[in-house]
């Protein structure tokens, strides 16, 4: 394989050469993992839109490769909960993932299947590092999109299924306007 | 192992908070690898400049883990070519590494042990990914300092020794005030 070289807008994180699509989640695509049912399904009747989108460049699916990108968290609320990504663990569930972000603010939410949880709030500069076994959701809380540079091994693949059948154990809402985390009472 | 957060100032690429401290590399950790030795020796004498100062966060040493953090090439030539890092293969050679530009612009110059080469230049907002297998080293050709936000899988290792020894076969100088490329006639 031979080296390449490709652009990511550092305020939007859109790839302006149109080398890699991005590609796009609404709330259709996650409406029974908002805590508000009903508010959800309004927001799709009403346009159903755009949560998130990610650009992601896979690589050879070979673990000593990577694969990398930008995700874009829109600001907005579905009832009280802030516009989120769906969250996922890593199918080969120990490899570990890096977030940059670029612009915009917001909480990376992570937890093991153990029950830990941690949340961190990332500002421009800021990087999380999510070990392995860690799942993780971002989370916009702000007023502008949350956008951030990823780099993952590039065999980890992505455990959706986990989260969308039990849930994650905590949430982030507005309350008096500014976000708290809350117990997920759907959670399973 | 718990997820943790850092920051990298998006344009000078240093931590500010002090979590991680930069490593300089000098004209004296790297004399024998310029073109024009004489030059080298005369800039050690001058006050022997950092050459690059880089930001390294290791984390575990195990595949599934992943090192980053940030490398700062300053302007400035010796000779006719241009302050570089050392550059290296990876110890587990298939390992790769995406670089991502947060400010300034350089090239990123890159081979294999069979001869292929190959050299991408860099803007703000363009990453590089370098695939197993591939040498890669930083060049700054700018007037500007050369930073960039790197992540790589945590046991890939540093193989410097190959290009101390062998040297790059190919340099980066400066003609006429602009950069073109060259054999190195100090390849082994």
């Amino acid at each position: 394989m031979n080296p390449y070289r490709i652009d990511f807008d550092l305020i939007t994180g859109f790839c302006k050469s149109g080398i890699v699509k991005p590609v796009q989640r609404r709330v259709s695509n996650m409406k029974t993992q908002f805590l508000d049912e009903k508010a959800a399904q309004k927001a799709i009747e009403d346009g159903d839109p755009i949560l998130y989108e990610f650009n992601t460049l896979l690589n050879e699916e070979k673990h000593s490769a990577l694969a990398f990108g930008t995700t874009i968290i829109y600001p907005g609320k579905i009832g009280d909960e802030y516009y989120m990504t769906k969250g996922h663990f890593h199918t080969v569930l120990d490899t570990a993932e890096v977030y940059y972000c670029l612009s915009g603010n917001g909480f990376m939410m992570m937890e093991t299947p153990e029950g830990e949880v941690d949340i961190k709030e990332l500002h421009p500069g800021e990087a999380v590092y999510v070990p392995g076994r860690w799942a993780h959701r971002s989370i916009n809380h702000g007023k502008e999109p949350f956008v951030m540079f990823f780099v993952y091994p590039a065999d980890s693949g992505h455990d959706y299924g986990t989260i969308e059948t039990k849930g994650y154990r905590k949430l982030v809402i507005e309350k008096d306007g500014k976000p708290i985390v809350i117990d997920n009472p759907n959670w399973k």
